[in-house]
């Protein structure tokens, strides 16, 4: 079992940015906590900006479309472009556009929020349930008999804060019924961090009724699934030989860059913390450098300097 | 491996019927469909009352009280006396009161509806969550800033057609919280038959979430549990080796009889088909007999015939 080199001097975090071209983020538990900026974070990243880096953002958080996300970064002052910007939302609309080609006629049945929608929209994927205010109810289910829509050809679920039997329902009922209906999830975290650090369920959490009730384990589009890899490779050209991913959770963005074949910085400003590489039972995946926080990068050299 | 014994004949039944003092049924699939009796169910069962058989009903159903599940039978012209009821809501009210005895300063969380509720307050059990107006919302979990209730021991969930993502964040924080906090469920069944015989998703996928965010196993009070077996037996006297479980389900009804060392007869009215005997992967319980319906059994001698 190979170990994590932990780096402290300047000297490791100089020879560290001087081996990676492209630096893939995880943001929430990486460059901020909530709506709180990792303290250092900014300056990092526009240092790895001044040496010619480039940077990209991939995030499993499936609620924002990748313009809304740009936002969150606006609000805190991080410098990003929306085509920086990989969400799992993002990649599951891309992988349907893409991969699955999914037919024009067909639609997709969603648990979701907006920004879900959003991103299918801009794929060109038509959909139904979501936020249809229809579906956005808490009378049992069903209150008519349940009419099968036979154009919808997928269930896609993501973190939906309005999940509810009538949206679960109705998943079941079309991938019960049809085996040849897709099942795609966002996601599979088990929580995320809410306002003020609280944890919550997550998307596969959300998920977790129909995996339960079909017996079916769905497509990921998100962290660890390499899916999300894909996607960015669509869109961007990289060596993945010179490409590092930075991230807090060892089950997703650990491991997604280890399988991906690219090399891995854990930070213990998020999810893991240094004991959890210290258990007993073997972690999921072994970061190949550890530091503490984002912000020690600030003590490599900027350009010119 | 024993094979089942499948039943033709009057003198199959006759025999049968000599055998045993005490009819476990499960009801849905078994005696009834939806809300349409099985043929011949009728008869069956108030022949087996003029032969002096104790006759239980154990159901997982949880959404109904034994009192108001009382009331289905009697809409269908069935005998039946609330002491000869045993629903899955009532083992867990069971189980908090008589088996954890859950102090009286302490209350259950809860995920499921009135009928469940109900049982709670018959065995004395204080309770939040639930049918409350203020945790059947759709709108974003936190609205406010959640203040754990210390008082809160267990949480209970069982089948809730207003499942919601309060009720299962709530859920959620007092277990990850507490690990002391029990976590109960009524039953695990994947899926449940509603009106017309829709297959929908059962109290089994409604805790999913939890068990999927926790990575924790929950304690079941409904078949194939023997927490329900212990329940009958802590009101009724009977002798396991007289005593036959009646259902339609492999993984419940047939499981539950086997596991507490009674008969099992399957009966092929509800989920499982002969042609599930003998397929390839092996059955997870097999029933001591098969017959293709309860109605089958009107072949018997009533008392002094």
């Amino acid at each position: 079992m190979t170990e994590s080199r932990k780096l402290f001097s300047p000297s490791d975090y100089d020879e560290l940015v001087d081996k990676y071209d492209t630096w893939l983020f995880d943001c929430d538990g990486v460059l901020w906590r909530g709506t709180t900026l990792i303290d250092g974070a900014l300056e990092v990243l526009q240092l790895l900006r001044s040496r010619k880096k480039s940077i990209i953002f991939v995030t499993n958080n499936a609620t924002l479309s990748r313009a809304s996300y740009k936002k969150k970064f606006d609000k805190l002052g991080v410098e990003a472009h929306v085509d920086e910007i990989f969400g799992s939302a993002y990649a599951a609309a891309v992988y349907l556009s893409s991969v699955v080609k999914l037919p024009k006629d067909k639609k997709v049945f969603v648990i979701g929020m907006a920004g879900l929608e959003e991103e299918l929209r801009d794929e060109g994927i038509s959909f139904v349930g979501g936020t249809d205010p229809a579906d956005n109810t808490l009378e049992p289910f069903p209150a008519t008999p349940y009419k099968l829509d036979p154009a919808v050809g997928a269930v896609l679920c993501g973190l939906d804060l309005a999940v509810n039997y009538t949206k679960l329902s109705k998943a079941f009922i079309h991938l019960n019924t049809d085996p040849s209906c897709l099942f795609l999830v966002t996601n599979e975290d088990s929580t995320y961090p809410a306002q003020g650090g609280l944890l919550l369920p997550g998307a596969g959490a959300i998920s977790a009724p129909l995996r339960y009730a079909l017996d079916r384990d769905p497509i990921s589009t998100g962290k660890p699934a390499q899916t999300m890899l894909d996607c960015i490779k669509a869109k961007h050209n990289f060596d993945t030989e010179r490409t590092i991913m930075v991230g807090d959770r060892l089950n997703t963005d650990i491991l997604f860059g280890k399988q991906g074949g690219l090399s891995t910085l854990l930070v213990l400003t998020g999810i893991t913390q240094e004991s959890d590489l210290r258990s007993n039972a073997p972690p999921v995946a072994i970061p190949d450098f550890v530091t503490n926080s984002i912000g020690d990068l600030k003590q490599i050299k900027s350009q010119g300097s």
